[in-house]
């Protein structure tokens, strides 16, 4: 444990990763990113600081491991598919005692429009078998576009679905992602992963093929209407 | 082709069925339901019949080979997932010439809350291989809730997303659903279906868990928020 309470973004360099960190930064939340280049990382944390609105807690950069040491409970992995288990891997150690909150989506890799099912099912199980049972893995912001996330004035126009097998770290990881000013639900065991991965790339797909009105799209979780 | 242009609901006299039924009757498709028990279908449609406000078309009700071969056009799966593959066995020469619309989702046998995957991926895709890439399957309808169809009077509370492997024939189903007064979405090729189907339980998790403030959830695509 840290003296300070952080949250750790690994790939915290990629538009994901940056849009998470100021979204949390901005929303009171103490937030280191990681990068497999710590240089790197305190470059882009220092640009973002710079896109931050005034009485934001400012964001800290270094390579994925220290930032992994200072995250005190929570760490994001928001890194490309093809590094997701290279990173996990190395990362198994120093994750001892935290939460793995994996939001990587395994996309089809020359076709953003599909996911490649990884064996176990889904990136979060992957992820949850190769950490074992002693590190929870949740299952989150899968479905969150990118462009919205870097748009700090625009809020976030879509619920989190959140899975995972263990039931208190899903119901941490839904009050951290609340803190975004969004509507989280618990989405059941991590197996549903399989479904809330592959809602991706079909929104990424509306958003290519221009069949919505907008771009960025995202799904909400509707009450009957009467 | 039969003379009249008619839509059949096989497993029409299931709840999902008979809630499809009424509301295309009411939006003023002419309808057939199709049961293993052509007798039983028969009586249903009349109990259906006495629901419809004035205006509808009336709906028919015989076996599932008859309401096949009555079908010009398009014909909607809606039997318990159990009885899939046999169901489509029984019917795939009457089906012949036509488009068959998958709405069926592979519950766990005893747990509503989970799907297990066929081999091919998903029901729709069992489907496709098992007509053959002759016949057109169309996944879609797949989260609306069979209570929420049956309330006559009540909008449908979501969108629908629809997939398939033919583009045309996913179109037609596009425009026939839209009757209903939904959104529809091309949501790509029928591999969705994976994602799509299993959707569904995790809405029946959260209508049973009481996690969200009201019953029969459903998903929509959600447009930026500013």
């Amino acid at each position: 444990m840290s003296k300070l309470s952080k949250l750790a973004i690994l790939g915290g360099t990629g538009p994901q990763g940056r849009g998470l960190a100021m979204r949390f930064a901005k929303a009171g939340v103490s937030v280191v990113i990681g990068s497999r280049d710590g240089n790197r990382a305190a470059e882009i944390s220092d640009e973002m600081n710079a896109l931050l609105p005034e009485g934001s807690v400012q964001i800290e950069g270094m390579d994925n491991v220290r930032a992994t040491q200072t995250a005190d409970e929570m760490v994001i992995l928001s890194v490309p598919y093809s590094a997701h288990n290279a990173t996990l891997n190395e990362l198994k150690e120093t994750l001892s005692g935290k939460i793995l909150i994996d939001i990587v989506v395994p996309l089809a890799p020359k076709n953003p429009k599909a996911v490649v099912m990884p064996k176990e099912g889904s990136a979060t199980e992957e992820a949850q078998a190769l950490l074992g049972d002693g590190i929870p893995v949740v299952g989150a912001l899968h479905n969150v576009s990118a462009v919205t996330l870097n748009q700090l004035e625009q809020q976030i126009n879509c619920d989190v679905l959140v899975c995972g097998n263990q039931l208190d770290a899903k119901k941490k990881v839904m009050a951290l992602v609340e803190k975004l000013g969004v509507n989280t639900y618990n989405a059941g065991l991590a197996e549903s992963a399989r479904c809330i991965e592959a809602l991706t790339p079909i929104l990424i797909r509306l958003n290519i093929s221009k069949e919505v009105p907008f771009s960025h799209a995202g799904v909400t979780i509707a009450p009957p209407v009467h």
